[in-house]
């Protein structure tokens, strides 16, 4: 066993490098910064680090004066990578999105290790904390590391442990959310439980690298799986001009044996329509299949189509045409409250409609601007939320519900609305549940 | 409004029948009598009349001494049909299984509803409590009782109001578990909230009958689906050697976002695998899809051939031929703890096992005698459950993990075991996770 590392780590004179200044990365930063630990923040974003040196936050649900805090208590950024050999521990926070296909993109892990392969050294441990495929760690990084000569249990500690960041969510933080760790070895274990105990309440122990990774998937497909069935049940209730919200709501008061998921416009954010696809594509290296989960990705990615025919549906009941129509989307982020877009059903639904009606016009109370993504290129910026002009659009599609809306104003302001969140739980004459 | 039911039911002279003596229907009956209604109960078997109406019950978990009570309460059950005038709420608990390719047959409850007929009467109310697809008592019930010249709403309140018994289960009761109420007018919906609201702690009351008949679907569709999930996880995990049990039980330690189910060797009792299929009949008129239905049942259907697969290579690992095993399986009931062998996944793997092995013996504290049932008929009766005789066989599959068991001998005195229920977490070469 390594007691250097472990004393480092014990009497917090380890210094604690972050990869990746991300959703992740900077709650996790302000957490060991807060615990007295000296913490360097890594990113290849020069315009990142420099906000970060300047004490800024970058996100919505972040304070700046974390930030600040956490630079009193010796936290820097830099973009160079170099400064890995200052390091004691060092966690990667980066993402693992997917390809065409729905292909594992490990291209940000891999390319940091090959970045930082150089000036890896003894007594250092790399915890590696981005949701990935069962083997992720013992396949990809493990030989790298043990390329440059490290010994992996005696001279390096090999760590995963999976982030269960929920963004804006006020009641859980890194420090609460109980935190699983594993180790290539019953030594990197033993590094793991040390590092992540200083910072976290509680620290859950499984018994290999490959169960912690298959633990943050199921935790994901859990949930993409659930909200999947509730869409696909959204559809069978609709059809039968039952409101699936009031079923939804009736069932929940089970006691046992009932947890309630949501159905909505589609499916958003970094997490859940994507991970699971990373299980699937390593299954079909064993042979075995994923049809829960490829059912899921089916029904989720449909479900923005089926948005947009009541939408269509809704206009030709109050006898209007969707390509003469003006229409005002509400919410571009995934999920309310936040000013996130990745992979947001909005944007979609935004895309698809500008191609068959008049006018597609967008509010945001935390997006002003279109952001520029990968897939979409949409010149537009946030519109003026007044009555008078939401009674200029012909219908209204409300699909993020931040709690900052005046609800009752949109229900009396437009034309017609149609409502994707089961927000509005009476029958209305304008209002269309979607 | 009927006042006259009303106050009857206020006042606890109104007499309450209830239709099918079974796992529903008794915990109700002694329910209603234990605050003082009287109750007859109506079943067509004659043999289960005469044992409750000797204060005796015919189920391991309730107590004889709960019949007794009703009794003193002026509980008597029969089979006389005609009795049906002398009762003012009437109480359907019958099953609803399906006939074969998973179509509905409500049989039980129409033919009692042709049965009861000639006897109903003005200022009744009926209430359905049998699991169906949305519409049924719309569709099924409603024509027979107007086309006596009742008006319903006026001087007959019909009401669909299902039951949510979880038997064996101590926490919760028909006292304690919230009861979903709904009727076909406003006052057959007030007649449901008095009668219900008499002997259940709360009420809740939802718009229609159909959106009633739409939750207690939902419910049981989300343990089906996320039983389904968890059985096809474990594959996955199984081929990537990861055990899905230490997975579940990290991923549980998620405060927020996961519920844990557990896999089996498929899926038993009258509701969970039944219940799903009566939405799939009901959305096909509606040509809409069921597809997390329709893969759950798939996958839940397969687990015991799956369970036989890990028998068949165990053996051989040990260098022994399936032809020429003894195996013995433990637990026979669909779920730990209960005598209830509906649907149990013991019943198939031991008919197929019967097909391919020497010899298949089981035990279950339980059930002494292997039961007829439609699909099965096997000449079987529980075996003693001695180390010695536990020894003698080349196998032993654990199926159904009763508490009573002693799972420290049994891992002790077993040849080789195959661990169905995740029992054993630590890894043993004589024990086989399946």
């Amino acid at each position: 066993m390594n007691n250097n590392l472990l004393s480092k780590i014990r009497d917090k004179s380890a210094v604690i490098g972050i990869l990746g200044m991300g959703y992740v990365g900077i709650p996790l930063l302000i957490r060991f910064a807060s615990q007295n630990f000296k913490v360097i923040g890594f990113d290849i974003e020069e315009e990142k680090v420099n906000l970060l040196n300047e004490g800024k936050s970058y996100f919505k649900h972040i304070e700046s004066s974390c930030i600040e805090d956490a630079i009193l208590n010796g936290f820097e950024s830099t973009s160079d990578f170099s400064r890995i050999n200052e390091v004691d521990a060092i966690i990667i926070c980066l993402p693992t999105p997917l390809k065409e296909n729905n292909i594992p993109d490990l291209s940000f892990v891999i390319n940091s290790i090959e970045t930082i392969k150089p000036f890896l050294r003894k007594d250092q441990a790399l915890s590696l904390e981005s949701t990935t495929y069962p083997g992720t760690t013992e396949e990809e990084i493990k030989p790298h590391i043990e390329s440059i000569g490290l010994k992996i249990g005696e001279d390096f500690f090999l760590i995963y442990s999976p982030e269960r960041e929920d963004p804006g969510n006020p009641n859980f933080n890194p420090k609460n959310i109980p935190k699983i760790i594993s180790g290539h070895t019953s030594s990197c274990l033993k590094i793991a439980e040390e590092l992540y105990g200083s910072v976290v309440d509680e620290v859950i122990p499984v018994s290999s690298l490959r169960a912690a990774e298959m633990t943050k998937l199921l935790e994901n497909i859990y949930r993409a799986v659930n909200i999947g069935l509730v869409n696909e049940m959204k559809i069978v209730a609709d059809a039968m001009d039952i409101n699936i919200h009031e079923v939804i709501s009736g069932a929940s008061t089970k006691p046992f044996g009932y947890t309630p998921f949501f159905p909505g416009p589609g499916l958003g954010g970094h997490c859940i329509p994507i991970d699971p696809f990373y299980l699937t594509w390593k299954a079909k290296q064993f042979n075995v299949e994923t049809r829960f989960i490829e059912l899921a990705g089916q029904v989720n990615t449909n479900m923005p189509k089926w948005v947009i025919k009541k939408v269509v549906e809704g206009l030709e009941n109050h006898e209007k045409e969707i390509s003469k129509s003006k229409i005002l989307v509400l919410g571009l982020a995934y999920k309310k409250n936040i000013d996130d877009v990745r992979e947001s059903p909005a944007v979609e639904i935004i895309s698809l409609l500008s191609e068959i009606a008049l006018t597609v016009d967008y509010h945001d109370p935390y997006i002003n601007k279109f952001p520029k993504m990968r897939r979409y290129k949409l010149d537009k910026s946030s519109v003026e939320l007044t009555e008078k002009n939401i009674n200029s659009y012909d219908l209204v599609l409300l699909v993020t519900d931040h709690d900052i809306y005046d609800f009752d104003m949109l229900k009396k302001a437009s034309k017609l609305l149609v409502d994707t969140r089961g927000r509005y739980k009476k029958p209305c004459s304008n209002i269309i549940s979607a």
